[in-house]
């Protein structure tokens, strides 16, 4: 069975819908081990080992590649995996195979990284920063605008077939009221957040943990997620 | 000929690199186009029909897959393109293919986000904000220290090849001084970073466009740099 150590997080949800989609079954085909980022979790060796980086989520598949077991750690890295160990969502002609990879690394480069900042900003630091607002804010429309224009011409973000690519940006546009969007102003990127958001296995995906989700609260919480407390435990000044 | 709109950034330095890695000869096999992203070049129509997310770097293989011609954005997805074309530099078994995507996508959506994030706040954002300043030095360090402990039991980032990850680091990391790195905290890190340095191709990659680079100087730049202007193009609110 493969084991998921993940988080109720887009980059976990990614995963979670990923093996969904690609019809395998959590119980049946895949379990979950949750690693609590608010508690430190992310900095225990036994979980370092497969994921050095310190992120959720990371995979391992007893049954790998050359039918030994292979870990794997990168939201981006597991879709591809997933998608090639079981021959979903990913063309296979080179041409539209690019075209998805091209709006996957636009998602792990520009929706992840920048949304989550503007979480930060806006959300979560403990002082409001009304240039880092701003400037994230900004960033947000702006990658809503641009895919915007992109379904207004194509049924799904990289061609018009369902791919890793939707798969990977879907879980980062359920948290669109905090980074400052109105839907109203991307009719053809909401039109697709609804059609992506009523697939049974997206559905499946983002409940997996998602009791286990709760607001931030503690200072030490913050200090754990936001770097004071990793950054001393990687030993590094 | 293969044409590269490009500036010399981290961004467009890994196309620039990779295209001599593999064999191919700016101006012989490719031919270089500068799209100035200080003067707002990247707001051109011309060029958003082939980079939708209006960043560099963008390729234009008029000998795409299938013969025909192909346009790419986003510098990840250009490296495999172009590893797929000439069969350099991304390991053909699926177990170390796999290992090296992750170090890439790890590249996509950690070193370069947030180094990017460093450099804006300590060298260019218009006020000095500590905040913004310790959070993204914090993660720059964090990030050093992962690619140390990885590199002390790993000849190159992903495995013992070098690899497309390899490319995709090694520029962002030629700012580490932007960054508030020393490198006497990372000396497996900075053994790499010589040794690849080092290498013919990448001493001719990171030399294109090069004359171009001039500091920031003034505030339309940075307004067109820092998403004022290039957000009210958009015609976005």
């Amino acid at each position: 069975m493969i084991k998921v150590y993940s988080w109720p997080t887009p980059n976990g949800h990614k995963v979670h819908v990923m093996l969904e989609e690609c019809g395998l079954r959590l119980g049946r085909d895949w379990e979950v081990f949750p690693v609590n980022i608010g508690a430190g979790d992310q900095f225990k060796p036994e979980f370092l080992a497969i994921s050095p980086n310190n992120k959720i989520p990371a995979l391992v598949d007893p049954d790998g590649p050359d039918g030994k077991p292979i870990a794997l750690f990168e939201s981006g890295a597991i879709l591809l995996y997933l998608a090639a160990k079981t021959g979903k969502l990913l063309p296979k002609t080179d041409r539209l195979k690019f075209q998805v990879l091209q709006w996957l690394m636009f998602q792990m480069g520009g929706v992840g990284p920048m949304l989550g900042q503007a979480h930060h900003f806006r959300m979560y630091a403990p002082e409001k920063i009304g240039y880092a607002v701003d400037r994230y804010t900004n960033e947000a429309k702006r990658l809503y605008a641009v895919m915007d224009k992109q379904l207004a011409s194509s049924k799904f973000i990289a061609c018009n077939q369902y791919t890793v690519a939707d798969v990977a940006i879907f879980p980062w546009l359920r948290s669109w009221e905090n980074q400052g969007i109105d839907w109203a102003d991307y009719p053809h990127l909401k039109k697709w957040f609804d059609l992506v958001g009523a697939r049974p296995a997206v559905q499946r995906g983002v409940k997996v943990l998602a009791d286990l989700r709760k607001p931030l609260t503690g200072d030490k919480e913050r200090d754990i997620l936001f770097g004071k407390t990793q950054y001393g435990q990687h030993g590094k000044r």
